[in-house]
């Protein structure tokens, strides 16, 4: 499938199905708007499905899509690349933050490697590897566009292979030592946003580090002028390559009318890049939490979305969507399952 | 059990447990901190189970206590006092929207009637019932203080039940038309706050109800004097009969060292009795969500409780406690199921 393809199958939501949602939460056995924010979810997911009552989400799937980071080199995370490949090995082994939340909901967790630097494939990783991690997006693009394109198509096909397989529910993750700096660059992209406002401590940077990162970011936004009407433009430039597959994985589930859960920065920018190529995308999109990065209270409001959570998490990883899969569970189930008010107080 | 015996069960949290949890939570394979107050709640339930990695709530256990309120007569509310008996029928047929929502989260749902006006006991529901509601609290005391006290025994003796019966963890909820008035007047006697700060608009009042409504709060506080001092007294003279059953389900809770999950502003103002009566139960209790009732913000502030979910709900029957319950469980499941850092990046 073309990239081109992949967004032509973006349908709008369902208007009418959220409209009636509306109307069916309103006559149920209870105050009208008394479950808040849960009817409008709930109208949002009948608008995906085109049914009202949407189902339950019976079948979450969270996909980590995982790759490394050339503008690791400019000293921007205190952690070591090597860290990203052993936490594919921690995610396989089921030891992970992510593991043990996605056991809580049961979700399925699927990790595709889309370019980390040191290939040292445990079983159960899903290879989808387009460079083994970017150039450094402070220097030059970190990826060419036909590789943007290509880690776009192959986070595709990892969705449509879950979805395949039964997947409801898909859930965004990420894992790539430095990826907070490219998700800061693609946030400001889009967002016209200063590198300072965007650029957080990420994995845990102190004040001096954060100072330096801030610089990174606004020396890369300075040297590529990324232009948001060219969005696989800014991808390739300052984005990496699991930020490119979560745009894939978004736009595959939009195309199955599959509901995407939105985590933390990372997959906040790749939302950013998802509805820049494909507007109709942002019907199928629900911010799961905000992250304490700053970047991700800007994504979240360029894209008009309000975040189910607030945690204060900033893990990634797909823990923050993870935590918010039952709340759009109750969405669907409080729209299903109750009598209507006519029949207790008529 | 006497009243005096209910308290002097309660014991302070385990301090060692909590700090314990906050150690382990900094070495296991994530950036310190990095799950936000998911860490805090972990260190919470470690210091109410006095043990770490405390358990996985496995058998949640929501308790919805159910009561008629004299003040009706007022006016305070435009549903009519049959809705209460009628709501018990829909809790107990499966299709309330407590129902619905512990049914995505497997949680048990205990309906105890402690005093609704109109006895039309549907099978299912626990009778646990001292009057036939309340008197008129704008005009007289809402019961004697005997009453009250019976009411705590009767709502800590269902908590004892479900608890015996395998409970680890007890949602709060409450069923009551005109609640909301009784519980604006109990938050106001224990925060100091006026009529017109803790005065919602309940089940949907507009401008002119909420008027009203308010003014009925600020002559009942006026012509009561309650005393915070004197908790039992409070919510004698101006509470509910849920409100005393949930005191009591919250202290029999406290007392097995079982969490106690809030959920809107009625649980809200029977925390602030049982925290009045026994300070060391504070530790026990986890605050669900934010109702959108300006009570609920005065009741967490003054217990010093950050709520987990602020979804805009104001329902009651527990739903915002029952919404919360996946995220204790992620809380736990985290500390529990984790590797070490030092096993990832030696």
């Amino acid at each position: 499938m073309s990239l081109a393809a992949l967004i032509a199958a973006v349908t709008p939501i369902d208007v009418a199905a959220a409209t009636a949602a509306r109307a069916r939460n309103d006559g149920l056995a209870k105050p009208p708007g008394s479950l808040g924010r849960l009817e409008d979810l709930a109208a949002t997911l009948a608008g995906i499905a085109g049914a009202c009552p949407p189902p339950v989400p019976a079948a979450p799937c969270l996909v980590i899509c995982a790759a490394d980071h050339g503008v690791v080199a400019q000293g921007v995370s205190r952690w070591p690349q090597e860290v990203t490949a052993a936490m594919l090995g921690v995610f396989v082994s089921g030891t992970a933050a992510s593991s043990a939340l996605a056991a809580t909901v049961g979700a399925r967790v699927i990790v595709a490697d889309l370019g980390v630097a040191t290939p040292t494939e445990p079983g159960g990783v899903v290879d989808a590897r387009i460079r083994p991690g970017t150039a450094d997006l402070s220097r030059e693009p970190a990826m060419a566009r036909d590789e943007a394109r290509r880690a776009i198509l192959a986070g595709a096909a990892v969705a449509r292979g879950v979805i395949d397989d039964g997947a409801d529910l898909i859930a965004l993750g990420d894992m790539g030592i430095g990826n907070t700096t490219a998700a800061a660059c693609v946030i400001a992209a889009f967002t016209g946003r200063r590198a300072e406002d965007v650029t957080g401590r990420g994995a845990g940077a102190d004040d001096a580090e954060i100072a330096h990162k801030t610089a990174v970011v606004a020396g890369a936004l300075a040297l590529h002028h990324p232009d948001p009407g060219d969005p696989l433009g800014v991808v390739a430039a300052l984005g990496g390559l699991e930020h490119a597959g979560l745009v894939g994985v978004t736009l595959a589930a939009a195309g199955a009318r599959v509901p995407v859960l939105l985590d933390g920065v990372n997959t906040n920018a790749a939302a950013l890049v998802a509805v820049a190529l494909c507007p109709a995308a942002i019907g199928y999109l629900i911010a799961g939490h905000l992250s304490t990065e700053p970047g991700a209270t800007h994504a979240l409001a360029h894209l008009e979305l309000s975040p189910l959570l607030d945690l204060h998490m900033r893990l990634g990883e797909g823990t923050g969507a993870l935590v918010a899969v039952p709340i759009v569970r109750a969405a669907a189930a409080a729209l299903t399952g109750m009598a209507l008010l006519s029949d207790v107080a008529p």
